[in-house]
């Protein structure tokens, strides 16, 4: 991704969109309304109602429209239906046209983010414990009191923020940013484009035992000897966990994005594109398919199979396989309390309540009823 | 918070008075009964039943009145009411009356564990790496292995425990304690006297993605350009996550607390006094009012708004915002396995069962139901 | 756990076996079959599919009998019983007898694990901070970055990963195994052969506040005082976190078990084997008995006790005490969304709807009924 700003600079945005252009982002600014700056320079990125005169911004939802009449923005990127609903109000940014103005958001954030990466430190911090058999490529930078084990590999270009530990036999591929305090336990191996978050964990133990007749009641514990695999542009969020295989790997397919607190468990198979938002958890040996969601606080239990394009509401207990793409949802609904009280009370009774609807279906008046036909 | 003991040294119970007393919390002793000792050296803080001969105790919940008959302790805290339904039984522990005996304790508490952390080490060790531009005002203490990034701001009498982050231009206000390994990215602002937990993570990358139309499935990361800001006396438990805004900042207000494993989204606003117990999720974009209370697991979805004064309990699911103070319930409720499998079982027939019952009810003999009425 | 390969070595599966029957497990070879090799050395273990032929496997679950056919492990651990119903197949792998095979792959997993263990560095890294009180017992490991504090106590053989943390006064027992950054705050006691995964916190602050009426809405810290006791055997897994208790302890039993990303509040006491999956919050002071499960994203209320053999299945909220052993369940079913929202629709409707089936009951035409009858 090409960096625009220097510091201390402005971009200008006839710039920017070129980048776009080159990306395969289809977007154009418009000739400048009459109180618009016709090239402005661009130092930021702001929300309708905050973005000043020198910052672009955006409008996807197109129930903020009404915020464009205030907005003091530079440039505002739009869809053209946008555009043709409002063109006759001379408003006072440029607008920039694009049919994915979300998509062309992200990037332009992304440049500016980058923009901050290129200032850090480069190299290898001299507190970092680097092993000898360590093999890390050009470009590699790595921060104060991180920790590399023997045989690891760091490729091209990846960052460690300060803090990491990076076990024995761990590879991590091309350009990857790991942020402050990411732990690899040994044998994981990680796909380019990684981004790992502050104390996410990769590889630890598996949640496995067997129970041991020799004690009462005891547990031994069954060593885990998997791995963990990822493939490439995945991101993984803060103090998630992703446990290691019992024998197999745990794998996560390319584009696999987990939000913060979620839980892998050992053996699970996540496929391309899937994401997952924060404190989901996913028990040991579910298999979940391609671009599918789990919204925040989901669950699945263990050993099933979701298949592709599957998606799950937030705060729902999946406790079988789904075959069949569509959205998915389990949550019991609240209320105010005295009310979900009185609803509650009736819910251990469903079952009974059910029979007796059903004897007062056998009992009702025959000829009546037929009557009333 | 003043410092009574030394250590080796015991506190005369006076003082540990007079200083309450000082703070605003009316309390005082009692003349001693005749088998307490009248002026005691307080060494310590123990619950009715384990407090011994040099520990203070109280007695907050009337319920627990009974073990007062057997309390060892030197002085018990009371309300006025308890001692004059027990003043008769000539106690053998000192009686030291207060209106709220809770917040007493809670201040007594504070002070054992100030004079402890007033024992840890002063300064700053030489492990610590410190960027050259960070400003550290006096009476900073920074632990072993942590990290001070470029433009960093840490406020007279803060202390950072082993193997802290703090990310380039963050700010921490005064008298902040930080226990080992609390992670702040960049751009994070944290007010006077927070309290923050291990493995706690402020400012990590809300989970922002938009569909990239170029490759089928695939997700375009929103750089988030955002910060975090945090008031004043804020406490966030061990391994809790607040992530940073997209643009706009995250923001926690004064007096917040957060215990352990809590996830708060980006653009999420937390008002003034709200406290969360552990578990809790809140999808971003959420704003929540002042002096709310959220139960264990409870979570909410994304872009609500819930009011002041709102009390969710816990494991429920908010997915709709509220306006009006009060309590909300939605908890699923237990039993025992083979009974909830015949109840559950009715669920998906809710809708037809109701439908059944209107047939009944439309059904039923209008002639003999009339003659009942 | 004795050690069987070094590196590069493969292990004669007749010496693991005679481990095995050392420390009591019942297991023998058969005589090979024809197409099997009589005294496989063995290189690994794998699971029925994926094990090679220096490779050993088993089958504990009858349903994957099937697999056996193309298994192309040397050999296979099988209870007596499965032998008899394939015998006549002549397989080409060497069989095992044992009659828990379950419980012979989780020792043989072990071995292979502990190998890997033993070829990592010894002694303390020069890194590591390590206060002058501090009493190390011969064989301790210690890796680099990891912090001591004065007054800790190490037993024989244990062993810290990189970034550890061991706060004042705190102890930790024989052969206990820390990865990396693990966190015990001050006046924490771990039994022996402990292993803590990393990013598990034990002791941060109990959650504890009292209402401050000086200022509406405040709270004031309660100072935690307690501390965490753990038994012997005890494993912890990643982004765990268990609080120190407000007077007394918090108390895991021997050989307890969590899985990842569990939260145990203060004052709880755990009893010996218990096993609780991720995602798992226990609120604070509640009592769980021994031999209890809680299955994964399982929550209770605080000051609860729940008995011995206790078992709570997943996503369940358990509300109130219980003292039968037994399984316990209550989880919303999950259906697609449409009928979701269909059923959900009737639940703030059942007091209602059970009010309605009560007086279709009284209406229903008693001398029709009772001709039925």
């Amino acid at each position: 991704m090409p960096v625009l700003l220097a510091p201390g600079q402005a971009a200008p945005l006839d710039r920017l969109l070129a980048e776009a252009n080159t990306v395969g982002i289809d977007c154009k600014p418009l000739p400048a309304p009459a109180s618009a700056v016709p090239h402005p320079l661009i130092r930021g990125l702001g929300s309708l109602s905050a973005a000043g005169p020198e910052e672009i911004s955006f409008l996807s939802n197109p129930r903020l429209q009404a915020q464009l009449a205030d907005c003091r923005a530079a440039a505002v990127i739009l869809t053209p239906a946008v555009w043709e609903a409002i063109r006759g109000s001379d408003p006072a940014f440029l607008p920039v046209l694009c049919s994915e103005p979300y998509l062309l958001y992200a990037l332009v954030a992304q440049w500016f983010d980058h923009h901050r990466l290129e200032g850090l430190p480069q190299g290898i911090h001299p507190s970092a414990v680097i092993a000898g058999s360590a093999e890390l490529e050009e470009g590699v930078n790595i921060g104060p009191h991180c920790v590399v084990e023997e045989g690891v590999r760091i490729g091209r270009g990846s960052r460690l923020g300060p803090g990491c530990v990076i076990g024995a036999g761990s590879t991590l591929g091309r350009d990857c940013l790991l942020h402050a305090r990411v732990t690899l336990y040994h044998g994981v191996t990680v796909g380019d484009r990684a981004i790992l978050h502050t104390g996410c964990v990769l590889g630890a133990d598996g949640f496995g035992f067997a129970p041991d007749p020799r004690t009462a009641g005891a547990w031994a514990k069954i060593a885990q000897l998997g791995g963990v695999v990822l493939g490439d542009d995945v991101e993984i969020g803060a103090n998630t966990t992703v446990d290691r295989g019992a024998l197999d790997d745990t794998v996560l397919g390319n584009g696999v994005k987990l939000d913060n607190q979620i839980m892998i468990a050992h053996n699970c198979r996540v496929g391309d594109h899937t994401a997952m938002a924060a404190c989901v958890g996913v028990a040991g040996s579910t298999i979940i398919g391609k671009r599918c969601t789990l919204a925040g606080a989901a669950m699945t239990a263990g050993h099933l199979t979701l298949g592709d394009d599957v998606h799950i509401s937030g705060a729902t207990a999946v406790t079988s396989s789904i075959h069949k793409p569509g959205r998915y949802t389990g949550v019991f609904p609240y209320s105010e309390h005295s009310e979900w009280q009185r609803n509650a009370a009736v819910l251990p009774q469903l079952g009974a309540l059910r029979r007796r609807l059903r004897t007062l279906e056998r009992q009702r008046p025959q000829g009546l009823a037929g009557d009333q036909e």
